[in-house]
């Protein structure tokens, strides 16, 4: 028998109107790529939607279902695109800037943008391929002086067509299966696959992330979006701030450690997202040079690459700034599981306590994990068994865009996620390392993400990637690549392997060690185990 | 363009699934009717619900769609009822055992349960007129002893039932917009209406709840859920609980002031819901007698009628609990609107935030109102316009069951509540009375629920009810019934005008009173406005 309750889509609309509904006097702040600081409300963003929904209409003959791509920084008029675009029924498909020229072509044609919204400032890039671009029939300029010129064809200035358009423009009604955005998965391992996400599981992803147990975001927060809006749309941050009436603080190309200080400063920002990158920059920043007065900052959510806990520690003990550790996928919209400590580990040490923390956590309501093992039965939820993570939720992806990946799902209707993983008996899942990263030695398994979390937690070392190497006795061995707080210092490999003796056993503790600058990263900015390999498995050892 | 995620349904077994693999240590509480304390985990009632599960299927015969009614306290066989008859996909029709016999007959024949569950010290009221219910096979005995004696029918023991099934049981897979459960309007005006709601709306509710801006859940709370089961599914904490990780405390029939106060004690409780009533009832009991220790508890969230303005402050000052004012109806799942400051309210002076905290709130995200005014036409969201509230929103009722109430919905999709209200401008609804009992005096508006709320901030007063009488000059004018705290206190007629006169204009005063031991209520404990015209407005005065 039917339930008899109203028909009511969730889609992105719904959560525009809610914003402008309810929280219309709530701020969004943007620090431009030109330097600039613009501040406007989310009542006079939704306007701005409206125009830029009739200018995608009636100008630009975009109609349902049509791929719009935007090729831009964090700031108000990215997030007019996310909610003009799929409020009209087509898709907002965001390109990840930090792509090569080649991945960023087959995208734009895979995906067949026939509208693409760049940054000025981004231009050069899409110069270059633009005549390879089959489907595009504008673009369109954001932030870009009235004197700009390019050699892309058929291009609009972003405000000249907000400014001729009207304000009145009424939603058609959407179906909360419909597309809404897309985003392309890093391509560390060949080429990037689409995941096309729907006005209902974006707007239940947001909606779940705003509860406590989660991000716990309020109309008292005020958050910076550092993570970009052409990842994972931001975390779907850009939707729950409108749902939780959280002021957005936007900082588009400044992501210089220091940019990001004077910005947490000046906005008063409470809450974050980032990679553990962007954070480990970032304490190291405040340590060198210590803000006089303690940062608004109550705690920032770190995802993409597990925490190293010495950078929990470091930045709560030194700043009174706690990491919530969190864990998802370009498939997963993202945020599958956060890591917080519950009442029943109060008697626990400190250091017990960090372990919790430091695992990737408990899953969301609306989305279950489990772990199955090489033997294809399901592990024990004992914390220490062993094998590759699946996900199944309301928020996860049922097949990739034009790809046939059917290896990447299980018949019974699972994502493989490609993580080695443990979940214990509270249900805290913990990533021991990518399947195709896991050093398999003399029959062993040894986690690189163990190996580089506890590395990190050297006072001298900064940044630390772990990698198999061929071994003619053990068949692979972990190699270390190091880089240190202070090139300058001095460190030994013995050193390293009698620090790494505490918690490892010697078949697990690398014996090689590289010193360089800067580790290989993605575009996502995790450590590019692929290229580490290249450059230092295959030849150069 | 369909979006490629999971098809994933929001039903109440997710929810329960979710709470025993994440919340499986968290408890359930039970104060029962016989005094008796039981306590046990969700990973244990989990287990329960799937025996009760495979008895619905196996013993009793139930199958999709089918009616089950429960007429019993809130505890912990009560909560296991709401998970295993919607798991099955059967529909959980909650009874109200407050309202009278005729009614509760009318109740059970209308909704065809087949069987219902009757809490042991409720079953005298059933035996009255089980000859009259057409559709009833069993009868099944909630904590019972084993040697009860009654004269229905057909009946069974629960703990028997459980007893001799298996803890194995596959829940089937649903369609979230089945129907989970069922409740019945409190029917003071006709017979009581059925509103079914559906496996989404009920877990879409739940999770919005939880937010920060809403009831603010997380793992770390223990709640007291004082709303009876048989009132809108207890305001859909049973499930929320489950998804936050929240302790749930349950006293079935143990709702006198003194017991609340005990159970909020021994508990540790730290979040509850109740209707004024209940928490004007705590307040003067703790007044009369102030606990030792300061109670762990920190908000109550209140609705089902106005939370006087004297309540929120007296709770707050004399002992630091907080008092949040919720909004909602049983039409509506029944919360729809939360009051709570915001940061901009921070400059306000203290009555000025009191203004706001006493208003119904704001819309949740999912929820949308609007207010039409006498003229059909929408009023200006100035705090002050009045008209008739309007909502629309994912858990807000489509038509009742089995009764063609077109004269409830607008044609453009909204239900009429019934409600005089006004929306300020940063979207406060603020509720000035029922359509029906407002008091037209010399062609002006008078609102029954503001002059209840100042009497009730006279120290003397702990309730009053206004009504509108007839008058020769004036056609109504008001009329109000007292309860003083203290039986034996003095006040006099002119005290009391002279007391209104600082908020009211004369022609709002009422002149006339009456002293009475206990305002009429209904079954759900509002004042029984229709009972009082009886009373007073037609004869005796």
């Amino acid at each position: 028998m039917e339930g008899l309750m109203m028909d009511y889509p969730l889609t992105t609309n719904t959560i525009l109107e809610y914003g402008n509904s309810v929280y219309h006097h709530k701020k969004i702040i943007s620090h431009l790529p030109d330097g600039t600081r613009h501040e406007y409300r989310f009542g006079d963003m939704y306007k701005r939607c409206k125009r830029l929904a009739n200018a995608l209409v009636h100008k630009l003959g975009i109609t349902n279902g049509n791929m719009v791509g935007t090729f831009a920084w964090n700031h108000g008029p990215h997030v007019e695109l996310y909610y003009a675009i799929s409020g009209i029924g087509a898709v907002c498909q965001t390109i990840n800037i930090r792509l090569s020229s080649h991945q960023i072509e087959y995208i734009i044609n895979n995906s067949e943008d026939k509208v693409i919204f760049v940054d000025a400032t981004l231009v050069p890039l899409l110069e270059k391929i633009a005549p390879l671009l089959e489907t595009v029939e504008y673009y369109i300029l954001l932030n870009a002086p009235k004197d700009f010129t390019t050699t892309l064809p058929n291009t609009l200035h972003y405000e000249d067509l907000l400014a001729e358009q009207s304000e009145d423009f009424e939603w058609p009604k959407l179906n909360e299966n419909d597309a809404c955005g897309m985003c392309y998965t890093s391509g560390t391992t060949g080429l990037p696959k689409g995941v096309l996400y729907s006005h209902r599981s974006t707007f239940l992803h947001a909606s779940t992330i705003i509860s406590p147990n989660a991000g716990n975001f309020s109309n008292s927060d005020t958050v910076l979006l550092i993570v970009p809006q052409f990842h994972v749309m931001a975390w779907g941050f850009p939707y729950l701030c409108l749902l939780s009436g959280s002021n957005m603080v936007l900082p588009s190309s400044h992501l210089q450690p220091d940019s990001i200080i004077k910005i947490l400063q000046e906005e008063k920002v409470t809450k974050a997202n980032g990679v553990p990158t962007i954070w480990l920059g970032v304490y190291h920043a405040m340590k060198m040079n210590p803000p006089k007065d303690k940062l608004a900052l109550e705690e920032y959510l770190v995802g993409g690459s597990a925490l190293p806990k010495s950078l929990i520690e470091g930045f709560e003990k030194d700043f009174g700034i706690k990491g919530v550790q969190a864990w998802g996928m370009t498939e997963t919209s993202p945020l599958g599981t956060v890591s917080r400590l519950q009442p029943k580990h109060a008697h626990l040490s400190a250091s017990e306590k960090m372990d919790i923390r430091a695992k990737q956590g408990l899953a969301f309501p609306g989305v279950e994990l489990r772990i199955v093992m090489e033997d294809g039965t399901l592990a024990p939820t004992d914390g220490k068994s062993m094998g590759e993570l699946h996900i199944k939720g309301a928020w996860t992806i049922q097949a990739y865009f034009k790809t046939n990946n059917s290896e990447s799902f299980t018949e019974d209707g699972w994502f493989k996620t490609g993580d080695v993983c443990t979940l214990d008996e509270d249900g805290y899942m913990e990533i021991k390392d990518r399947t195709k990263d896991l050093i398999k030695s003399g029959g062993e398994w040894i986690s690189s993400v163990a190996l580089e979390s506890a590395l990190m937690a050297h006072p001298k070392i900064k940044e630390a990637a772990v990698i198999a190497i061929p071994d003619a006795k053990w068949v692979e061995k972990p190699l270390a690549l190091i880089v240190l707080v202070n090139q300058n210092d001095e460190i030994s490999d013995g050193e390293l392997i009698e620090f790494l003796s505490r918690d490892f056993v010697n078949y697990q503790i690398p014996k090689n060690y590289v010193y360089v600058h800067e580790v290989p990263k993605t575009s996502v900015g995790k450590f590019d185990k692929k290229e580490i390999r290249r450059l230092f498995a295959e030849g150069v050892l």
